[in-house]
């Protein structure tokens, strides 16, 4: 039913709630789901390898082919603006000259700083296992998960975190290399037809100990 | 140099930056960062389990146990008002009452939803190999560690998250069980003492795709 821009940081946190159904009439434009990215890649990563890759599935088609993997979230595939589908690439570094030859093209860091980052970590890029890799890559895709959801709210639309689907099946069904991109979660987005529900939270004093 | 509460959601995700000096004379009461935590924790989780746990390491001996551990980011523990190691609790199932028997008291749900829920999903807990509750705890945790760096600055605070510690002796070094808690991040925050580094991003053509 929230249908509103808002700036309010309180607000957009404590009112995000998981809708699983939208209105089906409302989609995102290409400028407006492109903003809301901007905004969610902020986010802070490994290294600043930014390692998080978004399929953004729309088209009737796309949804189709989604359909069969997402078989317990029928009505949020079929009703949402779009599903977001978070990968992480376990390739990020080969994204560091786009990354750090802006950084230093921009004026934030000099060409020696840049070049020590790079000897630092290229040895430890080589040697880092696969498992740790992929640990990287999911804790930075829950991060810019997170702030993808809040952002999508800022623009006035819902979300809904999806961890149950073939997410074995999703990089290939796509067309995209499944040891490189590793499925993180799907995010649907969209304005949404229902109020959702409250839910409840343990206590701070549950889950955090002061040392 | 930051120290203003803030609502202004924009203004909290694009001037977040990753901080490693703080000003070593402010510390932050129990009271504040049971805020922070409260508000970082209405993230969502998978089936709302909540799988994260924090050690909010503040005091002088807390602080020297953590040291070496996280060799490379001794400025950040010496000088931030706290560290804090988040983890995720490879056990969560066992919080279902305390969080499903809360949302049936509190009237978000009726008890037949909950013994629904519960038979559901008692059985995906029990099979669920350890290799994919450990990814669902690091997703989880990625996604409470951006809220919690966000609430943080909303109350004039700054963070770094840090991957790059000792992981595998964190859980012991402060007397929990390591097969149980996964580590995350640690994540210093305090008072900033500069103004910190401008990092630049891939641009959402190169890590987006519409289908």
């Amino acid at each position: 039913m929230t249908f509103q821009k808002s700036n309010d940081f309180n607000e957009i946190v404590r009112q995000r709630r998981s809708i699983k159904m939208y209105d089906p009439e409302v989609k995102i434009s290409k400028e407006e789901m492109t903003e809301i990215l901007e905004l969610a890649t902020k986010a802070p990563s490994s290294v600043n390898m930014q390692p998080w890759r978004f399929l953004v599935i729309e088209s009737p088609e796309a949804k189709a082919a989604l359909l069969p993997l997402a078989r317990f979230n029928q009505n949020q595939v079929n009703t949402s603006a779009a599903v977001i589908a978070v990968f992480g690439d376990m390739k990020n570094f080969e994204s560091f000259e786009d990354i750090y030859g802006k950084a230093v093209e921009e004026g934030h860091m000099p060409q020696d700083v840049k070049e020590n980052i790079f000897k630092s970590f290229s040895g430890y890029f080589e040697t880092i296992s696969e498992q740790e890799m992929k640990d990287v890559v999911l804790i930075d895709g829950g991060l810019v998960s997170m702030q993808l959801m809040l952002a999508a709210r800022a623009y006035g639309y819902d979300t809904n975190p999806i961890g149950g689907y073939e997410k074995d099946k999703i990089a290939e069904a796509f067309g995209m290399d499944k040891d490189r991109y590793v499925p993180v979660m799907l995010i649907s987005i969209g304005k949404a037809a229902d109020a959702g529900h409250q839910s409840v939270r343990l206590s701070v004093e549950k889950v955090a100990q002061w040392k």
